[in-house]
């Protein structure tokens, strides 16, 4: 199981995230593309860095909200949706052409991957973008239990999909992320962090926040690089590699 | 000679230019790629209607000024300026690649093609980033008198270039273009403008703003597409078919 | 009865609507704010000459989406709508006070405007807002058949309502308007235009987009100066002076 | 003399600056205004920490450039300058309204501060400005050794000046501000603070770049609450405390 951050996500003067001490510890780098966060320099040098460590680098793309950063639920067409997705895979196959880079695989970001996972109009016109600005590109899609559906889609658009799961996010019941502004969404602790990576990586499940086990069958893990766990994250790391499992 | 016209350069609900009755009129359609105008939605609108009328597509960069319109002098490092060339050719070529289209060449927009044709550091960079992100695409510049300068620059880094007289702009004794601030600066009547094609065709030449005459051996002429010489624009065009010049 | 239109919905280079054409003709000039469309240049030409024909002026305050012109439904919250309303309110003040001018009602835009008419937390946000950053000014609310519930909420905050009708935009049963993506939602001849303008002024009804007629009890009625029927607008101008109405 | 400190310049999701541990050490905050930084809820939660420690708040205006952090020389008219302070002090004001607060002075950010001080007609714009947006309002510029000019012309504006020293940035001979981008422009340790604070306040000089000793007569004194010598500011400010200085 590969570990994956969200990577060059800083913008202008504005700095987040730890890009540089997290970047070694990471497989896949999954990279802003101005829409919720980044700019082409940021992307420039996350991309340089990402190279440096030989990490994958994946497109990260978003809704245009960088005021919102992306979390924002977004009212649009398929047709927005289908020519910003060209727009930002595209730009950040451009910074990766100045630097001889490939992009990996497509990641998007907030509320976009959150839409996408619920809604399979928005999810069949993600599958279609990737599939024609960045054909043989794998999407992330989240590790939810039933997986027919979208399997399925995967299958009849043409495209492969890496599954996801979270080490710092609260799961519902159905599998899907916990909304932010609800409380305990985001793990609080280093301690619930690495209890949920343990358990994603050792038994195959999460515990959502209600108290239910669900099974969680995934390709990659998604850690945070920003914020005050960084040292959880690291422990977490220290965790796989011990176990072998990445 | 080809007819190249800026095109795409609407944004959101805003509109400009009458792209629709210009694109079958012309040979080479310079597309925005969002920094000074257009957006996804039009630039995927923009480079449908390109390939419909069998028109080569370019890239038009800017300096990221969408309230300036790419007309404001910018001050910018040259890391900033080639990262920002490589997210908009990158982006452009997205939005192609969407339609199985292809990015012909590139020409920079307004203030970035006023100082890179003064400032050879400037030009290198461009050339430069058109190089590494979109290797042998040839890059439009102005056809001034003097070119051993640029010709060298060019070949140095390796790529080839298209020079272009315009139909609707005064020239400064330099062969430049006149400053748009400045009295004279854009032909003011479909005469002149007509005046100054058939000039350019038929004898190679300009008569500048002071009166001078100048040499200019252009590979392309540039029109515009919106403003109150539509009609100019197509009488020139016609004489253009007419005399078998393109 | 007033006539209202939005105006300064040009941005940058590009221009919006006949703000010249139209001013001498209305009472109420609804004025962007920066959100949707405007920029402080615009909005100080747009102040400078409501004020040379003696005109109301208006704040017109959106969502922040120049992409999408305001007409996109925006996930956000009371706080983050109430710092909005303050910062563009407060931005026109700036503007008028430069020019010794007043704005005198505010009317919010697009899909704020159809929000707050269906979401009474919203209308509450907007109500303080308006009343917290530029007291004393009325607020601008569609002339609805069932007001009581507006009413007792603009007493409760303690503001002033102006009711508003519409020119060109279909209606529907409810006495809201009818969603922009639906067929038939803006009125697309000179005639229905007129049509409606002379049934609200005669008889105060609406025939909704169904065939309903609605009371409609407007204070103010709103036009639009961009788009193929400013002729239709003038005719309705003509029609509401001959009237002795406004 | 009065401390005063960059505030408010967070933006969406990025945090700049620790502004509720430096708001209980200064006198007066200057409050981005959304153009090189800050967004309308950071400026409500930025004023209402100012107020709750009983500061000043003055408006921190600038180019209108979020990517450079107004710290980019920028192109623009007289007019387009006067029109974007108006839309800044206005927006400010605004937000303060909101709370019952007052816009007590100006303060222009980086590019436009620096350019100001060296070309008399941008000082005369910002001048017309503030006097016509915010009357009464004093002008923060810097405590330069020869001050005629810019005391003569705030007096044929009449508008009032605060003269403001620097404690973290190195001085050329003229008394500006060393440019950002040369080395030593901003001091790295706390002892070059440290001493620069304790040669202002108790000898009334600076030392410059080269080693020159200028004259440096000043109001306020202007510190940075991010960076690594958030300690070092702490202790200018015992200092100042202790010396009984403001």
């Amino acid at each position: 199981m590969k570990l994956n951050c969200d990577m060059g996500e800083s913008f202008g003067a504005w700095t987040m995230g730890k890009d540089a001490e997290v970047m070694p510890c990471i497989d896949m780098a999954s990279i802003a593309c101005g829409f919720h966060a980044s700019d082409p320099v940021i992307m420039r040098n996350t991309v340089a860095l990402a190279r440096e460590h030989g990490v994958s680098i994946g497109a990260h793309p978003s809704y245009p909200d960088l005021l919102g950063f992306g979390r924002r639920k977004f009212d649009c067409t398929d047709e927005e949706l289908y020519a910003w997705l060209g727009y930002q895979l595209g730009a950040l196959k451009g910074i990766c052409r100045q630097q001889c880079a490939i992009v990996d695989y497509v990641k998007p970001h907030g509320a976009l991957y959150n839409t996408m996972m619920k809604d399979m109009k928005v999810l069949r016109t993600v599958m279609r973008a990737v599939k024609d600005t960045a054909p043989g590109c794998p999407l992330v899609v989240m590790a939810i239990p039933h997986r027919d559906t979208i399997n399925n889609l995967a299958e009849e658009i043409g495209i492969e999909l890496l599954f996801e799961a979270f080490s710092d996010r609260a799961y519902d019941d159905e599998g899907f992320l916990v909304d932010r502004r609800i409380d305990g969404a985001v793990h609080g602790s280093a301690e619930a962090i690495l209890r949920q990576v343990q358990q994603i990586t050792e038994q195959g499940t999460v515990t959502t926040l209600s108290g239910k086990t669900l099974k969680v069958d995934a390709d990659t893990l998604c850690i945070h690089g920003d914020g005050p766990h960084a040292s959880a994250v690291a422990q977490a790391l220290g965790l796989w590699r011990a176990n072998g499992k990445n």
